[in-house]
């Protein structure tokens, strides 16, 4: 009698708990022993950052070409699987006036070899998705710095061991997010920051860019395989990142839970029909939304498509209690206007609106604290997306030659990168909440609001 | 021994049930015996559509005035709670030589003797939303045709409600979504049908409009008190009529799926407060985010927001696989470019975007079928948001005089209102998914397409 009275309990027992939780639960993995978190991590100043470039495709060859402008830097390896690709960089270098690097291709795991360098400071990873994580956790283990490229980390387990990896070693774990360092999203955060904007309350970002005719150029199609092989959000950190520095994420707020929807594939699977795949086999839909929920009650919506032609759009959105910024397809700028007396309800538009040349110059009144007129000139002249890709290395040039911590860390690539994994697993429990790992474990609140350190 | 065994299998099952069933799951009421369901309804033609206008508050009063200018209509009565808003519109009819109307005014149940008369074919509502339901209901059971602002339900009880006594009365019951006969989303709807943007596999709308100085102009502050009691989207039908009309909701398509998240009430509660609420008891977030997948693999995104200072918007954005459109902050609409030869990955525009006066002019290759030139010139003439209240008001005397299906029917109704409960469901489970009903019964998939009756 008192076992069955035990099963009716237990079983109702399960039901109610269940009931009352429907969000997905992720394990966060222990500290491990003798560890401390890497918040404001800072390393012994550099005079000239000696560098390793691994992968010398799209943006490395880029990323090369940069640092044959970037002051107080050497570099003193190139490493890609293609021989070709180290001569395209190698002609770069002598065009610049700077000696030839040393040369690393012909195998898959050569790279190890830059790591296993003692005269290097910093590894530059601009290698295909898949191998980002590892690289970056081996050069750490081999002493070095480490940049990766967007998105550093494809997983959760991933995402783990670089986070352990910078935090056992002390090294430095940055994530290449150029878009940071735009022109209207640095000036869009100063006014954030300025309280203008009031409280920003929601915010969107996204990666809207049709990819049609770039498929064919990645290295042995691996973006499109990694677009057929995985749903959520593969790439959310061009749109992540320059929101989450406004909201100050893991420095006084925190992503709490998120959801994410996508569409059925529907060009996707004619991309991979012509890369010989068989269409049926794709996992990514054409367009997926996540939202995201932090832990002050403030909202943040990604979207992804990278298949549809359409206008490109990282929207850049800000949402605050007092006024709104937008990016995409005007500069948009709006505050509150008081006392505007007598309302015409038919009038919709009852806010004044800068748009284009005015929002820019009510943004110009924000200073960007990183910026000089110099570096900014620099910058559009080095080029690479306008300029922002040369701020970012500046920037994190910057911080290790002064031993400063970094605009970025481990915990931020974390947070950017986690909507591939979760989103994939919201995804397929229909769009099912999932609490998001705090990446801290414990240390989010440490620091009050993101700011460059000086 | 065997108890036991049972109550672990017990136990057992009830986690795994619930573990893969992280849906929440809404009642779907019989239909009652003997009524069908009212696809396609169609009723006696009307020679002179006699109307009774219930609610003369800022939508009432225009639509009286857009009344007096509409052929083929004759207002029989005037009912409003206030006697002076009688007065108000009795005004505007001497003023376009009309006789004066039979006035209700005085009391809170006046509307039923305006529904209770036997001169008149239809019952245009555009009072608080609270009351839109009941009305509509008691219109239908004494004979009448039912107009209703949006949105015209604000729970499931009350869509329930009306989808049951339009079926069974046989009865138009029709949501005054005027937001689809706005000019960019009827060509843009045109343009999606003629296939030129592919297949639309995802949409967006909303309703972002602050509302700051429009607060104390509602009747004993009904807005704000509803705001205030709802989470969920209590507005989205703005953003959801328009696209749902691309997307052919009930008309081969339908919704399965939606999550919605909203930011902490912000704002909201300093509004409360100057009405004399107390701040802590504001229920609806400043920001609400709802996100559905439809049977097909589509996806649609709707946000509301009318307590921030930002830019008027309703979004709407149609994701095509072939092409683009969309209405805000510019028109813009896009196709796919073919054989662009050498692709500059640096320049992230790929596509040849038409914004603004090149958009509309790509759109108007894009007849929209009621809309004649004489049409389009009264419209523009009378206004009403620009002279879509005018050709809304046109398509639904044009549809009874000629005894039409009429453009939007009570299904159309119940699918833009469901985002409020169903919102709200979601966001009190930590946005959780929740299946949407089919509001058709099972007839969602009987009409192939959505068209205007002609």
């Amino acid at each position: 009698m008192k076992t069955k009275l035990l099963a009716i309990i237990c079983a109702v027992l399960a039901l109610v708990s269940c009931s009352q939780d429907r969000v997905i639960r992720v394990k966060t993995p222990a500290r491990p022993a003798g560890q401390q978190d890497v918040i404001g991590l800072t390393a012994e100043p550099i005079d000239t950052v000696r560098i390793g470039f691994i992968g010398l495709g799209m943006r490395g060859s880029s990323a090369v070409y940069r640092f044959a402008r970037q002051p107080f830097t050497k570099i003193v390896a190139l490493c890609d699987v293609e021989p070709d690709r180290i001569e395209h960089s190698q002609a770069n270098l002598r065009a610049a006036g700077l000696p030839e690097a040393a040369a690393y291709s012909g195998s898959e795991e050569v790279w190890k070899q830059v790591c296993e360098r003692d005269d290097i400071d910093l590894i530059y990873v601009c290698t295909d998705w898949k191998s980002h994580a590892a690289i970056g956790v081996y050069a750490m283990e081999h002493g070095k710095h480490v940049a990766i490229e967007v998105p550093a980390a494809t997983s959760l387990e991933e995402i783990w061991a670089l986070v352990n990896t910078s935090e056992r070693t002390r090294r430095h774990c940055m994530q290449l997010e150029n878009c940071c360092y735009d022109f209207f999203e640095m000036s869009a955060l100063a006014m954030a920051q300025s309280g203008d904007l009031g409280e920003i309350i929601h915010a969107e970002g996204s990666y809207c860019h049709n990819l049609d005719q770039v498929w064919p150029r990645y290295w042995r199609s691996w973006r499109l395989d990694f677009n057929q092989a995985h749903g959520g959000d593969v790439y959310p950190t061009h749109g992540l990142g320059p929101v989450c520095q406004v909201l100050n994420i893991h420095r006084g707020d925190r992503f709490r839970t998120l959801v994410a929807m996508d569409t059925d594939p529907f060009n996707g699977p004619k991309h991979w029909k012509a890369f010989g795949g068989k269409p049926g086999e794709f996992a990514g839909g054409d367009q997926t939304s996540t939202l995201i929920r932090t832990e002050k009650g403030k909202t943040i919506l990604i979207e992804h498509d990278v298949m549809t032609p359409r206008p490109y759009s990282r929207m850049y959105q800000l949402v605050g209690t007092d006024g709104y910024a937008a990016k995409y397809p005007v500069h948009q700028v709006c505050q509150r206007s008081e006392g505007a007396g007598e309302v015409d309800y038919e009038n919709l538009q009852g806010e004044k609106v800068f748009n284009d040349a005015q929002a820019d110059s009510v943004l110009a009144r924000y200073p960007v604290p990183i910026l000089t007129e110099e570096l900014e000139s620099l910058a559009r002249k080095v080029g690479g997306h306008g300029g922002m890709d040369f701020i970012m290395d500046y920037r994190l040039i910057y911080c290790l030659r002064h031993g400063l911590p970094l605009d970025m860390d481990v915990y931020d690539l974390a947070e950017w990168c986690c909507l591939g994994e979760l989103g994939a697993m919201s995804i397929a429990a229909g769009s099912a909440p999932v609490e998001v790992p705090d990446f801290t474990r414990g240390a989010w609140d440490k620091v009050k609001g993101f700011s460059y350190a000086l």
